[in-house]
């Protein structure tokens, strides 16, 4: 088994030394900020090659870094949501809840935040206020301090009233080496509830559907959820990830191309509310690719699976967890969804960008 | 003498207690972002409450967190200067040498630097990919890597082409308390080259000016001076900032503020090019407030003085270096410049903004 897993990384390795990955796009479009495939292509295309160094390298949600006999975990995200308010939060919030996550995926925890504003001239004071309001109250409740910032202004058109971009720092637990190498055919996939909510509260509140039903954004700090996750789990927790930007269907891809298993989901089991799933019909978009600000997706070994689950559920914010999918031998780097109807479909990482700016 | 000292630091205290800013602008205007008085307001009177904590009190450069036995620098600068690429540097490389500058002036080691780059739709890869690779030469150069990353897009006519974010953490020296608290009369003021010249070539740049000459930007890291400093004055350095934003101007009136002492400038020690002092003359400015990305101001005690400026102007980068001024008992909270004509001029804090987009 052991020879066959090694077989299978330097299959990855070789493969993508064979087909060294090409920025060829003469200019940046939208689709190169989704999180799908374009995203990947200017990561993996433009900028690894350029910025190549061991710490980037494994390009997960944070940067290990050696500090003295401990590592430090960082990780940095810009928000460009709009509108900049929207039911069940708002910019400021989910900026400081998105590195939050970040950090607490990785297995560590925060020690400091920092926070710079690019305001548009012109931006109402009041709106800035409740903004830096949102940003305390989230870091106040993920117990972390906004220790350092910067602030810009750019001309009126500029900026759309605006961005907010957070960078975490945190203390990274030596016990919780998370890593796709780690991932076994037979463990379970779980996911800490209902999908795509945050990217459907945002398009109804851009008001581009006409669906009368509302749809709060699920932005939390996720630490709670993966306390509970290494309290149940153990050394059987193997990987966590914040399916964000490009969804669970993005994160699922990432995972069957890293680890080099397959990757088989059960759509039956997908938590994702009606209203959720009726926007996404109008827009003709998959629930899949909709970004979650609030969710959390592990892996944990089939033996922990069950007490993972139960742990999650008693755990506030993760009342809808599922057992979602799991890790097999076939088919190789592929996400194969097993549909309601006895059929399964292949599940692509995402192309395009139909919903721009959502985080 | 010590008691005096307590004196003023308590009257100082007693006095911005006596006056809580406020911040009663209702709109934010591009004065809020120049870094003088109206960016004062705006980060004391709206952002410091609401982030209140320990870390960011100081306002420092750069904050300072607890990390195990150890205490970890942090410090954040979004970056949104037009144009992207000027004489003497570009966005990427002022990015990394800002934030590699804010680290070392606050006498830290930098370990690791995230960048987050928000692109405006549209943007030529060419242009995107020199500025990469711009920051993959600049953070070689200052011997520290890019340790993550975040990329967003954002529509047509948003953006300016790119806003480059950095954060940079790094190991604090326990050696070196820099702090306007050590800061003594008798001190003299060091400033490591001619001041004014990144803004002056920013603008010339721009074409708003119609000379001829060309000014190259400063943008350097400051590592090699900061290194040639603490050999010479050891614990005779005091304190050091990097003059960007607001210019000498700027800090020299924190310093005065924030240590309770006068500061006295000799006008005509001021090191300033002929074309730069031209280019202000023409905007009506004083080269005082014209941002920096590659100098150094510092404090050193008045026994240490000359042996630091004999180092710094040893130093790559700082060959032009000149004690500009001194700390005085009197007046104290403010900052004097003795003209060349033997009369003298108060500097007040930058007001309104009349070089917006600089860095």
């Amino acid at each position: 088994m052991s020879e066959q897993r090694e077989q299978r990384v330097l299959d990855a390795l070789e493969q993508s030394r064979r087909r060294p990955p090409k920025f060829t796009a003469p200019r940046i479009d939208m689709s190169h900020g989704a999180g799908g495939k374009a995203t990947h292509k200017l990561i993996e295309g433009l900028l690894l090659p350029a910025f190549n160094n061991p710490a980037l390298a494994p390009l997960s949600d944070a940067a290990l870094l050696p500090f003295g006999d401990a590592q430090l975990a960082m990780t940095t995200d810009s928000f460009v949501v709009r509108p900049l308010v929207f039911p069940g939060g708002s910019i400021g919030e989910l900026a400081v809840n998105g590195t939050v996550n970040d950090l607490a995926v990785s297995g560590a925890t925060p020690i400091g935040l920092s926070a710079a504003l690019i305001i548009e001239e012109g931006l109402e004071t009041e709106v800035l206020t409740h903004e830096v309001e949102a940003m305390a109250n989230a870091a106040a409740r993920a117990g972390v301090s906004i220790a350092t910032g910067d602030t810009k202004v750019v001309e009126r058109g500029k900026g759309d009233g605006l961005y907010v971009i957070t960078t975490g720092v945190g203390v990274a637990d030596p016990e919780c080496v998370f890593s796709t190498a780690s991932v076994r055919p037979g463990d379970k996939i779980l996911c800490s509830g209902t999908i795509g909510d945050h990217g459907a509260a945002i398009l109804i509140a851009r008001g581009d559907l006409e669906l009368e039903a509302e749809v709060l954004s699920d932005t939390q700090p996720l630490t709670p959820l993966v306390k509970a996750l290494k309290d149940a789990a153990g050394s059987e927790l193997r990987f966590m990830r914040d399916p964000t930007r490009g969804g669970v269907g993005t994160v699922l891809n990432e995972l069957a191309r890293d680890s080099g298993y397959g990757v088989a989901m059960w759509e039956e089991r997908l938590p994702i509310r009606d209203v959720v799933h009726g926007a996404c019909e109008i827009l003709g978009i998959d629930p899949l690719y909709v970004a979650n600000e609030g969710k959390l997706l592990a892996i944990v070994s089939s033996e922990a699976a069950d007490a993972a689950l139960e742990a999650l559920r008693n755990t506030d914010g993760g009342e809808d967890s599922q057992i979602i999918g799991e890790i097999r031998e076939e088919p190789a780097r592929m996400v194969l969804m097993h549909t309601g109807f006895g059929g399964t479909r292949m599940i692509d990482m995402l192309v395009g960008d139909p919903l721009p700016r959502i985080c």
